[in-house]
């Protein structure tokens, strides 16, 4: 299906394509303005559509459809949207200059009606909170909302007849869930300041949410340190639950993971934390609320089989890709595929 | 730190609180307008705050301090916003009837000043793009933006001179690839119309991204049936990779998942594939985009372990919790876990 193509692209763009890569790091750089000119059009360099200067006349009411209809003279007649092309057939426009509508309609109708000659489809326009003025003005002109940050909104455009391809934004939010267990089989657990356990009495292993850019074997020894002081080494995934409307309608991710403590003082963070103490594992283990969860007693026959030794989870391994010069973590079932590639 | 405060307790809102979750879901109905009268208080159940009504003046400017000072004046003279309380100390606001600015912003800070006085915290206001209009004013107002959808924008204030503890939006993007193998160990590879694939002639297996609120074991099933036409089944996710400004800032899982096939016929969907077969595992293993790529060497050897009935991934398992009727899945070392149990 359609709406599949773009995503795939999307997707493999993730490590395969610098020069969209390029575009996601601009993107990242919240509150960053780039100052250029919006006098002239700026083609990616890996395009072959000549880039060609033209005069000023922005006050004139330019149609899209006029453009197309009458190129050679209009063209001469206005200013162009600064855009940089991404891999797909698509164009991005990060605005910053403060604008006027009346001044900012006829160079964006000008512009699509430039793109569209390009060929292209997708416009994204990156607007900063600053200028929130000219939201509706573009939604007027048929933009929509893709996404956005705190910082700026992010509005697209489909420029040809057939359907809009335009990939969904994230879908999901990421949480991990940490068994952090000493020598003596006792785990690490915490009272929590608020949420749904807040006065419950309730001990639970460390938890948290993984940051955007952050890995989750590094989340997972971020949030046990911040929550209890205590410094650990990431061992392993050892489950994970996906859910959905978790987050408005966004759907979640949690990986549960093992983790090796390398100190055992606890140092409670109070914002958020009531207690935190080292408790034996079967005494956690026997608490209702963790007795009456069916999710709970699931990660605790994995705890127990940890234990014991017959349980391999995934661990992550750095791995590069052809394309790109980053880093990423693949979780693996490492153990037995060493004794498997050895035997 | 503070960050992670809320965004703990929305993790776990995820399962084990309905009136959340209720929430969650009537955000989930996209374009669904929700008739509410704006002439009074409406305040979610689980709130001691009385219901007060209050007759209507909305011309008159009210200020938030102002009210704050002379709440019992002030109060009676203007209407209020229909909100809902959250779990967490916020309000929710599901603007719909088309108001303008004047008429909006006096009603908005009164009820700022309410909740003020309740001792409300974040103030969320999910604007359907219809009232873009009023985006402008709820900035000025200093509201920022939270996240948005097509539909929609949510936008989110703070009322505390505390620091925002507002949690950030979805920050990952999931997809899958499969791994399908027949009898004669050929597996189901294809050839991409586009992205970076195109025309460079390679075989890979079939890859997609996860729809917002679908199972990553029924999308990987799913894109098998969409590219190819084969039926299969879900086995396992045999390992997955974490990268990062994989789409704009977003990071990205992809799930590397084992499938069964149950039938053989391929029927291409011309749309986003060039061509798909089954291929001796051997001849995929050997083309060079494989054999250049560190990650995807990492998948060969996992695959060939799987051919050896050596490697155990993670399946799902579906389970529930106490405090939602949403099953969801649960992704662990299954059969390990049976012959630990057993022993």
């Amino acid at each position: 299906m359609l709406r599949s193509l773009p995503k795939l692209s999307f997707l493999f763009s993730s490590t395969r394509n610098p020069h969209y890569l390029a575009s996601a790091h601009r993107f990242a750089s919240k509150g960053r303005t780039i100052r250029r000119p919006a006098s002239r059009v700026k083609i990616g360099v890996t395009t072959r559509v000549p880039i060609r200067s033209m005069s000023t006349s922005t006050n004139s009411p330019v149609i899209a459809s006029e453009m197309a209809a009458e190129d050679q003279v209009q063209v001469q007649q206005v200013k162009l949207l600064t855009s940089t092309i991404d891999d797909y057939g698509g164009v991005i426009v990060e605005l910053d200059q403060p604008m006027d509508s009346a001044t900012f309609i006829p160079i964006l109708r000008a512009s699509v009606s430039h793109w569209k000659q390009l060929g292209k489809k997708g416009v994204w326009i990156k607007l900063p909170i600053h200028l929130v003025s000219l939201v509706e003005s573009l939604v007027k002109e048929g933009f929509w909302y893709h996404h956005a940050e705190p910082a700026y909104l992010m509005l697209v455009y489909w420029i040809p007849e057939s359907p809009s391809t335009i990939p969904a934004n994230a879908t999901h939010r990421v949480g991990i869930g940490s068994f952090v267990m000493n020598a003596k089989q006792e785990v690490l657990v915490v009272q929590e300041n608020s949420g749904k356990f807040q006065g419950t009495g309730v001990w639970k292993f460390p938890t948290g949410v993984v940051d955007q850019g952050e890995d989750i074997c590094v989340a997972a020894v971020r949030e046990v340190k911040e929550e209890t002081g205590v410094d650990s080494e990431f061992v392993e995934v050892l489950a994970f639950r996906q859910s959905h409307n978790s987050f408005f309608e966004k759907s979640d991710l949690f990986f549960m993971c093992m983790l090796r403590p390398l100190s055992s003082d606890i140092q409670v963070q109070r914002l958020e934390i009531q207690g935190a103490k080292w408790m034996p594992f079967e005494e956690y283990a026997a608490q209702p609320f963790v007795q009456t969860s069916d999710l709970l007693k699931h990660i605790n026959d994995i705890c127990l089989a940890k234990i014991d030794g017959q349980y391999p989870g995934f661990s992550p391994k750095s791995t590069s890709s052809n394309f790109s010069d980053q880093k990423n973590y693949l979780y693996l079932n490492a153990g037995t595929l060493k004794r498997s590639n050895s035997s």
